[in-house]
């Protein structure tokens, strides 16, 4: 700082949202508002105009939305993003001396003071603006700055011009931007497709779907199991590793060290001499099976995501043909994964930071653009925080130039802040430690952080009750309750939640041992053979809920989320609703899988667009059951053995005698 | 992000302190502890080693302090700065092999795996430091490496060599940083002298010192009230312009548009046929004069601060030189100071954006440099948020560069957002919104945002009761009682504070007109006589209040503040402390003038380092009344017609039996 600076006097800071100083971009789904806050002040009294400018990532030229002021030198603008891709966003803003020029004007008026000074000053303001407006606007409002100068005009004639809305609409549309400051950074909105924000997850194994049991299931066998699948309300259907599994230190059952020659190994451990990431393993089908079963999933509104595990077995072809892509000891032996004391050898891992990596990041670069060219869209990645994150950084900035419609989840259970790393750095969706949130407490806590905080603007969170790896003691021990009351918290809680089925809607309980969170005789670890027609499936259930999830807006997003009170620890109460109020829905759920619950609960009626003066009706989407409420303040009770929540859909206007049609 | 990034896999974010993403500098005073913490994480389960680089800003070389990790991949770190100037600080962070290979190495041991592989790849971790290493150091250590290597060694030597501590200290002194992350940014500290936060001042009028009515006071006038300043406790005397005043349009008593002949005008109506901004109004004395009460004040421990006005009377010289420094306005006259409707006709402001704005800029620095060329260190600036940013931060950069010491304090009673940028960009004290904050819930509110927030890193408060512009309605209808009680919120809420006198002590409250904050008769235009001696005088107070300041380090610093539960709103109760709890100071204060209030006030007792289970001594250093407490609850009671306010030292020490000389 030992030069003079620019004549810029306005200083604009603080802007939301902004991400790591603009290091980062927010995301948005297309249609949605960006609503962008700065403050923005200069020195002295002079009144202050700003734009926010906004364009396509590729587009030269801004777009530009006004911004005014709030309160405390708070200005507000915002745009709508419509397209996929990129968006970039940053404010103009300069001391605008036609509007102070107007406004101390009216004040000398009001005071009665003389003003024929401030009248000539006018003149001069039009006479530039006008040098600044194209050709024939020019002419004619030369003359209204000759008016202003004119000794034969009554002053009487000139103040009504001065201050008429024609004349500020002229020098609004022709402002003096020379010494405009800019906001100094060119902040970025990434912008999905709505499943980015909405979706409904169903996990299954193929191999599983076999109609004879014993069978190793095939693309075929899955293309019968669709109905089931979306009669269940589900929207996209994901894919444990679809490629040849390796031999070479396979684990058996409940993960064994050693396998049975017939143990078909986990899909995770990926290559054999049939083939690595691009390769299907032959048990499963050919690629055109898959292409069908893609086909037919998406006649029924499903889109079919892979799995992507960067990591190889032994037997992967990468292994012989690219011996550097991974880490070899000092007694030549590849380094295999490990988290000490727990050893992996059926997995090696990539050396990423490989002298060649330039190869090996292209390579694993093209994976994803073999199967997006097969047409998937949606990718659950496995483990990436065990990967640098400027690999990913890189690879899904790269995918999305070409593909902006790709949408990729992270599983990354790891510590919080190199989960939400992982989704600044790109990836849409992630899981979440939802599974291990299960008193009233720790949700509220928890999803307070991921809908009401900066969080929100890069995290789309997926919850997931269960997982193939994860079969949590809530669920052990809650047993078909437990299952009830996660399967809703999840549906209404997260935009976008996820199951492992067929597991989860038959409420398997049983751990692979006291404390573990594995699943006995794991599906990672062998075929199943599952009755899926079970009398006491909660398939049924999980269709109506996700039925309400396709026909309420309000619980198709996670910003309108609101915690009530109720003054029981064991009954959770919440709402979401659409910005207008035309959908709100509240929620409560009995935390308590062994007994009934009750309680009073109480919300702001206002928030929720509700007349106070007024009864309004509950109706219950899950049962059906409607009823008549009145007040902040109302009584419920759930029994965990019937089903421990309600989804209300909250109807403001109730009948009346008005209604009939002989009134009046 | 086209191309591959570096190998650097660590990620350092959220770093504080840091102003507005570290555009501007956090402020410290010479010996202070900065610390500084920022989320330090990696992808995979390796470990980190991270350091806090920081250096004098033109010191090429980094110092280092190791950092540490909190919870929740939170690090921190901190350094003392010893020197006026500017610092500048960092982050660099690594992933450590070594000590990720010794974790796991550990781990491995106590699951009883085999490690032969793992003493290897030790032995060449240890080899690569080696030759990192200076030379000395570097052949004996290579046995090291040689002893893992070894086959005759036991495994027993080995696993105590690889754990040795000796080891971990010659690798933690060699570290492999080829792959380290920066921090992307070099923050900035500004370091002042200690004044910057703890100073006690006092405003006066050195025209009104003279010992006879009527006179004119001179600077020798001002040195006979030396004494009287320092008993009171001040060590700041802040004078203000002392400047030859404009005639041209001068003000007369109480504001009067027009002046008779005889009234002095206003000393911020600068400049004449006599001088401007670098001469002494003749009536005052010599630039000798000047000279010589600094260097008396000196004696007392009291500088000198002077205020600096940059604004012209008509008659100021710089207006028939440099007309092109004003702005002209369309009838030829120049643009006097206003906002409308209010005039200033007697003041022209600059125009700071004029095409010679270099030469205006120069000339205006060059008025701090003359003054500071006489030996003024501290000024305070009127009205600075009326000037460019730009202007101060180019400026008040470029004169600390070579004095280090001055002292800026802003006079900017201005919207929040402008008071706290002029405080970023480099004032070193403000005023605040202190005079107008006289409810409990208002203070609180007030100074927790000042003392507990972001703010505090940049912006020292400087507390004023009163000001020549400013009596507020609470003095005016609140009488001596409110004197004492804003006095004391002042001296013990802020380290900094002032008083303009002797108004204040003498309690003037008759304002110009009812509904005013002006003064009636205010001395900014005529020559005031002051009884000083007054027997009503708050002086003696003052200097309790002040010396109580200066004995007690606890109030000599802003960050220590809490506040604490009284159950009357009419009391407000605070504790400030040093850090080391060697001086917990307790504050509770009557905010109603007129009636005794009481109440029970209730503190933590472990904040402020008192054992629960023992009485402890209150010792009022106001009255020098001692109570004797227990607990973290007891009750006060305040009569504003006495004092209206408790200073206690908490004193945890109570003399018992075994005091006595004759107990054992």
């Amino acid at each position: 700082m030992e030069e003079l600076t620019g004549q810029a006097r306005v200083v604009i800071e603080n802007t939301k949202p902004e991400i790591d100083d603009g290091r980062f971009p927010i995301k948005r789904v297309v249609g949605d508002r960006v609503v962008v806050e700065a403050d923005i002040f200069a020195d002295g009294h002079d009144a202050i105009s700003a734009l926010l400018l906004y364009r396509k990532e590729n587009d030269p030229k801004w777009a530009e939305a006004p911004m005014e002021p709030l309160v405390n030198d708070r200005w507000r603008g915002s745009f709508v993003v419509t397209e996929l891709g990129r968006y970039h966003y940053t404010i103009l803003a300069w001391v605008d001396r036609f509007r102070s020029w107007k406004r101390d004007l009216a004040k000398k008026l009001q005071a009665d003071q003389e003003i024929s000074v401030e009248l000539l000053v006018g003149a001069q303001l039009i006479t530039e603006a006008s040098q600044r407006a194209a050709k024939p606007d020019r002419r004619k409002r030369g003359e209204w700055a000759s008016i202003l100068q004119s000794t034969q005009a009554t002053e009487q004639a000139k103040v009504q011009l001065a201050l008429s809305e024609e004349l500020s609409e002229f020098m609004d549309k022709h402002p003096d931007k020379r010494f405009a400051s800019t906001y100094p950074k060119e902040l970025v909105v990434v912008i999905d497709g709505e499943k980015a924000r909405f979706s409904t997850w169903y996990e299954m194994f193929p191999r599983s779907c076999a109609s004879r049991s014993g069978s190793h299931g095939t693309f075929k066998d899955c293309e019968a199991h669709l109905p089931y699948i979306a009669a269940m309300g589900f929207d996209v259907l994901y894919l444990p590793p679809i490629h040849p599994i390796g031999h070479t230190h396979r684990k058996g059952r409940n993960n064994s060290p050693v396998a049975n020659p017939d143990d078909p190994g986990t899909p995770w451990g990926i290559g054999s001499q049939e083939g690595g990431h691009k390769s299907i393993h032959p048990e499963l089908g050919t690629l055109e099976d898959f292409q069908t079963l893609m086909a037919k999933a998406r006649d029924y509104h499903i889109e079919i995501a892979l799995d992507i595990a960067f990591q190889c077995s032994p037997d992967h072809p990468y292994v012989k043909d690219h011996p550097e892509w991974f880490h070899w000891r000092p007694d030549n032996t590849v380094q295999y994964a490990e988290n000490p004391p727990k050893k992996y050898e059926d997995i090696y891992p990539f050396e990423f930071d490989t002298e060649n990596r330039q190869e090996l990041w292209d390579e694993l670069k093209s994976i994803f653009l073999f199967w997006i060219e097969q047409g998937v869209r949606i990718f659950r990645v496995d483990n990436p925080h065990t990967k640098p994150f400027h690999f990913w950084e890189w690879l899904i900035t790269e995918v999305k130039v070409s593909y902006p419609d790709v949408i990729f989840l992270s599983e990354a259970f790891t510590r919080p802040k190199a989960m939400y790393q992982l989704a600044k750095l790109g990836f849409t969706q992630s899981y979440t430690y939802f599974a291990w949130r299960n008193t009233k407490w720790e949700l509220i806590q928890y999803f307070t952080e991921l809908t009401q905080t900066e969080v929100r603007e890069y995290f789309h969170p997926n919850l997931w009750p269960n997982t193939p790896d994860i079969l949590t003691e809530y669920l052990q021990f809650g047993g078909r309750p437990a299952f009830i009351s996660r399967l809703v918290l999840a549906a209404t809680l997260g935009a976008s939640y996820g199951i492992y089925g067929p597991a989860f809607e038959l409420c398997e309980t049983l751990p692979r041992e006291p404390g573990s969170e594995e699943y006995l005789d794991s599906e990672k670890y062998e075929i199943k053979n599952w009755h899926i027609a079970n009398a006491d499936s909660l398939k049924d259930f999980i269709g109506r809920v996700n039925r309400i999830r396709r026909e309420n807006p309000a619980l198709q997003g996670d910003w309108s989320l609101r915690f009530h009170e109720v003054d029981n620890e064991q009954l959770i109460c919440y709402s979401k609703r659409t910005d207008d109020h035309s959908d709100v829905v509240l929620v409560v759920v009995n935390l308590n899988p062994h007994h009934t619950q009750s309680g009073w609960i109480e919300f702001p009626l206002k928030e929720l667009g509700i007349d106070p003066q007024k009864p309004y009706q509950m109706h219950d989407l899950l049962s059906d059951a409607r009823y008549l409420w009145q007040g902040s303040r109302n009584y419920v009770e759930l029994n965990p053995q019937f089903v421990p929540a309600h989804i209300f859909r909250i109807r403001r206007r109730v009948r009346t005698e008005q209604d009939f049609d002989y009134y009046m």
